[in-house]
């Protein structure tokens, strides 16, 4: 199987054809779900995904489209799951193959509402998928970058070497350098935080702070993000590591950041349902917020700035008045 | 003394004009050195800098404003430098008052060229300044958004401590928030190394890398910076404070900042001489970049970043071939 692994892609979004994008530099064939049947038609005739990155010429040879899911679970060896998290378990409930003897990839930021765990926790809990099978692709990595080609760097985690070995050779290319970790809980818990943390920039931006508050938001929002993760996993991890504070960084200093615009809404005076409804999705970090902020109840790791964001988004607190408390607990 | 301190602005730049403001808020009277006397008449009689933070307007009836660096000095017990370091030794060797007795901190990020010395060092080797009677004033926080009174943090550095409540007392305002550190030395190598890292990050700019590869430069950034200073002086400091990384992330992140620009002209294939003359002035990394080279020959930190940047602007290496090493170093 390690000769020549297959794959599947699960998911139309912009991170879900970057990463076909990827593969397909190394890969003969993939396997891709997406529910959208227009957009599988539109692929296979034009090569390109009509609604995400849709600079990207795809070889449709190599691609075996498919909107049953269960087809493309079957086809692989791999399963590299790239839906909003807040889609997961509708997605998983239309299982009907299963998934022992396959290794569940995880490139999702953020926490499955409805039983708010992180992905990798979630297909362990609920599917019985055990650790050494599951692995997290995590960035700094922004999918409109990988569209163009602009040099990238992926970090993949998973228990087996082996596994994040293997993953990480058949995502890197000219324009990836895909590293292996075996942080597992680590970094996907980074890349849930960092959208609460690109949520507090953005809310910081629409409210007026400037760029010297911002930096000095990241310098906290990192020492935050360390304290919760050794909560809730203690091992030996430099959090300056990419796969933590280089994808933090991108995520907070990117205007385009779902998750900071939905932010800077709400600084701006939007609701958070008009902001919702303004985007017409839901940010990631909408609900990392709500998970991050019930489960430090139990971790009691001091997260003032979490706790903020929590406040603002839950308890319909005023955001400026929020912000100028948390300003008075940052240094 | 401590009731009542006076304090000296050495400077008629952005910076110096910034902290001018600051203390303006706290303190009935400063002297005000700069060299430049058609300035000096002009903020008599206009109330502005007419070359920096033009906007600022001051009530010059506290200020002392002089082109005569001796009157400065006499008058004050606080003098605090904030030219650049390019300029110090020029300005020093005008001094015929002594520096006894007088506490001197350096709002200076850079290295002295003529001694390799960081601020507070070519103080204290050259003028006998005890390491008691010196500091350091650092940011995260450009000079621009002081102007605009958009919340900025400082650390103020001094291993006397009274020393560092007493200057983060007079500048701390509704705007500034100013905390104490007593690392005088980790403090001023990340002010000047982090310019070094702002001339990376634009000549990747200038060579056309994206967001991701930033946001992993900056992450690699940090654990080096970590890495140089520990070798300089080891003592217990979180490298993710404000004063280290949060003042990597302003600058490094900061289109305006002069360092930045420095490195993007280089990146698009200026030389750095002409790129020296289009900016009519030389960005404090330069200097910066040849003293951390020299200064790592005796450390031995592993710095590819550093040594990049040298080799491009002092060894005449190609920036495009340079980065094309550089990015199998960084992870």
């Amino acid at each position: 199987m390690d000769e020549s692994p297959k794959f599947a892609v699960i998911g139309g979004g912009s991170w879900a054809t970057a990463i076909a994008k990827m593969l397909c530099v190394n890969v003969d064939e993939i396997a891709w779900y997406m529910r959208n049947t227009y957009a599988i038609e539109h692929i296979k005739l034009q090569k390109h995904n009509p609604n995400y990155l849709s600079s990207v010429e795809f070889d449709t040879r190599k691609l075996l489209l498919t909107n049953d899911i269960n087809e493309a679970v079957s086809y692989a060896d791999y399963v590299i799951f790239a839906i909003p998290s807040a889609f997961l378990s509708d997605e998983l409930s239309k299982l009907t193959v299963s998934l022992e003897g396959k290794t569940v990839f995880s490139a999702i930021k953020g926490i499955v509402p409805e039983t708010s765990l992180i992905v990798g926790e979630h297909f362990h809990e609920m599917y019985n998928v055990p650790y050494d099978d599951i692995g997290v692709i995590t960035g700094p990595c922004h999918a409109e970058e990988v569209a163009l080609e602009r040099l990238s760097y992926l970090t993949i985690a998973c228990r087996d070497q082996k596994k994040a070995s293997l993953m990480a050779k058949n995502l890197d290319s000219y324009y990836i350098k895909a590293k292996t970790s075996d942080d597992i809980v680590g970094t996907e818990y980074a890349a849930m935080l960092k959208n609460i943390y690109a949520i507090a920039a953005g809310i910081a931006h629409g409210l007026g702070y400037g760029d010297n508050f911002l930096a000095l938001l990241m310098s906290n929002a990192i020492r935050e993000m360390k304290k919760f993760i050794r909560k809730v996993h203690k091992m030996k991890r430099n959090i300056n590591n990419s796969a933590y504070l280089g994808d933090l960084l991108v995520t907070g200093y990117s205007i385009f950041s779902r998750n900071r615009m939905f932010g800077n809404m709400i600084g701006k005076g939007y609701t958070v349902k008009s902001a919702m409804m303004e985007m017409s999705m839901v940010a990631e970090g909408y609900y990392a917020t709500k998970s991050a902020w019930q489960l430090n109840k139990e971790y009691n790791a001091k997260t003032p700035i979490i706790d903020a964001v929590y406040s603002i988004l839950y308890e319909g607190k005023d955001a400026k008045q929020v912000f100028k408390k948390l300003t008075d607990k940052l240094d």
